[in-house]
């Protein structure tokens, strides 16, 4: 009998959890899912489940733990999953996560393959679906012996059209600390016609390019982290652009930037008096000191926000002007800004989101003149505000390969990310039972 | 015979060294003055001042230079001073510096104390002549019991008006990286009409504000890191405005924000291929990808720089469009930035750098409706691009503090900053020798 040890029961590990549970009934495996909260875990789990409260930080417990499974899923902060896998290491345990691959965790290749182990990552939606479905085309598109010139790829957590009812057009359906830190970091990279481009932080969200998917509608992306380090990935040397993005609705970044402008979405340092602070106070203490103008004024006339726009409502809408207590003390203006959004972005009984990934190839055929633009478009909603788009999408892929691994269908060792076909393949195509399927569309280019 | 270590020889100490071996002569003082480039000592020292190649990593060397001495000077790079200090500690040598208390310095206190010896720091001119100016005004001001509503200090390493041949009006008379690197970090903070207020580094060069300074013309300032951690050492608790700031000349930081946009000011990742990069490539990695359009006019587009703004004619004569190969290994942008400004804002024989320095108090006397101005100004002009105003105001302070402590003058234990009476009144009226010496004006403030 196969034990399994699911490591973090929060969000979007309800469908993941559910899954593993069936298939457990039919391979009679044994579960156990630990979480530092333990009504979480048992207000997810099945009575033939064992439910444990868990903490990662108790090296004992851990130690116990992975010792007595055969495989680990790591659903813990990406930050702690070193944590997780040095303990893996230590009992010859595979692993997998939907986080990207740490410098940390890429160091572990070396152990986890003289051990036999597999670690594997970025098993989710993005990364995840996205890195198996981009490589099932790239590999086509090269196999007929096409030449590929263009690789561009955007995801989104966004809201389902019909609980879209507030102007940013946007809920939170993941981690909400890193919707307000997204794009925080290193400057974006990415490669165009063969040149490098770098964006700042700073001008991350005035660099958008719109998308259309057919029967959804216009969709804005901004350029998602370092792109470059999928070419190797992906073995796209020879490709003269290589892009990956965040979907959002048009509109979205632009008055997201008010933000990034201000330094309000800053965690690396606390303001002062943030106890006592309202949510106007908090705007006010990023702008110019005026005796007459209202902080409002202020913010549109530093800002340059035009009477006509439509920034003006969505800031207004979110209560930015209001003279609510924060009431969070000692807090960074990322965990200020949190607040005030969790409240407003916050999906209600009833609401569906809606998981939205793009993908554009253009490639040459051998003798053709004119390249080829395939589009291949996903969107996925969720049934409702826990059965999410992105918990079906994070945890289904990860939950398969998890199958894949304790079935022995996949047998790997080392570091990995699905970019392997024996892994994408199967995973691709059972993702189609659960409605998680790709839309292509394919024109000849005519030039500008 | 009393014996002082001076390490470090670089740029600004000049005139330093020059006081110190005067002094020596009369005091009949041993100096040793140690840099990692022995060419660089000789050239600076008179003959009876003994020259020696030293190394700060070499610990040896560092304790046994550390206990033949009775008095450190340390004018190392300021990360480094922690070494020196460690061993002042352990030699209980007294040690001063130009430089910011780091928290590692700061943390030395306690230390310092027991021992009986004293680590003085920030007495250059920015930290060091500010401190000390500020405070006879400010004590000044309260000891005439009136009670101070505003101070504001602002100052700025700049270029004479008869060396002034640049379109910047900006030359660099200090260390380059740090003109690159200048505001980066934390937030800037400062206290404003009792509001606590943040500015980014993105949007620091756009929050100037104008300052005249009579026979000198008009200056820009922006804010200079965190103002609110002076309202403590100055004892400022109940003055609403604390404000720290940098001048420039007008338009200076308008045009260098173009830099801050781009991104191109970044020091924490290297591009890729800098070695065979061209200037105007640098640019353009930073730019969005256009078949079409030239750099240049892609820059100006993406700024939004006008056809009649003073910032073409900046960033033209720089030649940040020219097809000029860098020619550095694996570089930052900072670094590449720093090379390009090098170049063409270096000091040319014959060149007079200036040092400006403003301050403004605002305090109500009792009694009295109206509140009164009070602007104290120092500039500083340069002899020639070795003995510049910047060696001046850097070197003569903490040369006059170093021969204070060395004849006994000075009896103080723990770290400090020259904040207090017996430092700074002394060290102001000697630095009038020098034609270091403050121009107040006065006048009552009408309302707006």
């Amino acid at each position: 009998m196969k034990k399994l040890l699911i490591i973090g029961a929060g969000r979007s590990t309800s469908i993941l959890i559910r899954y593993l549970e069936e298939n457990a009934q039919k391979y009679g495996w044994e579960i156990t899912v630990g979480d530092h909260d333990l009504q979480t875990v048992k207000a997810r789990v099945l009575p033939a489940t064992r439910a444990v409260a868990f903490d990662v930080f108790n090296e004992q417990q851990l130690n116990e733990e992975v010792q007595g499974a055969d495989v680990v899923v790591s659903m813990v902060p990406a930050r702690f999953h070193p944590l997780v896998a040095l303990s893996c290491l230590k009992y010859s345990r595979s692993m997998l996560t939907a986080s990207y691959v740490s410098p940390e965790m890429a160091d572990m290749e070396a152990k986890a393959k003289s051990q036999g182990i597999l670690f594997l990552n970025e098993m989710g939606v993005d990364p995840g679906i996205d890195h198996m479905s981009a490589m099932r085309v790239i590999n086509r598109i090269r196999e007929a012996g096409h030449d590929l010139l263009c690789f561009e790829t955007f995801t989104g957590g966004l809201i389902a059209p019909e609980s879209d009812n507030n102007p940013w057009h946007y809920k939170i359906t993941w981690n909400p600390r890193n919707v307000v830190l997204a794009g925080q970091g290193d400057p974006a990279r990415f490669i165009q016609e063969g040149k490098f481009k770098y964006i700042p932080y700073h001008r991350l969200f005035r660099r958008t390019e719109l998308i259309d998917i057919e029967g959804y509608g216009k969709f804005e992306g901004y350029a998602n982290r370092d792109s470059l380090k999928y070419i190797e990935k992906y073995n796209l040397q020879d490709v003269p652009t290589v892009y990956r993005g965040t979907l959002r609705r048009p509109g979205f970044c632009r008055a997201w930037d008010v933000f990034v402008q201000l330094g309000a979405t800053d965690d690396s340092f606390t303001l002062q008096n943030t106890e006592e602070m309202t949510y106007k106070e908090f705007i006010n203490s990023f702008l110019y000191y005026s005796r007459e103008d209202p902080v409002k004024t202020k913010l549109y006339q530093y800002m340059h926000i035009d009477q006509d726009s439509d920034i003006r409502e969505k800031l207004e809408w979110l209560g930015i002007f209001d003279d609510t207590r924060i009431g969070l003390k000692n807090a960074t203006p990322a965990q200020i800004l949190e607040h005030i959004l969790c409240n407003k972005w916050a999906l209600e009984p009833g609401d569906k989101d809606m998981l939205v990934m793009w993908h554009k190839f253009i490639y040459r055929s051998k003798g053709w003149e004119k390249p080829t633009l395939l589009t291949s478009s996903l969107v996925v909603t969720g049934d409702d505000p826990v059965n999410t788009a992105m918990a079906k999408t994070v945890g289904l892929p990860l939950a398969i390969a998890t199958k894949m691994v304790l079935t022995g269908q996949i047998r790997l060792n080392g570091v990995h990310i699905p970019t392997i076909r024996e892994i994408y393949e199967p995973i691709l195509q059972e993702l189609e039972n659960y409605g998680i399927g790709f839309r292509e569309n394919s024109r000849e280019l005519n030039g500008e």
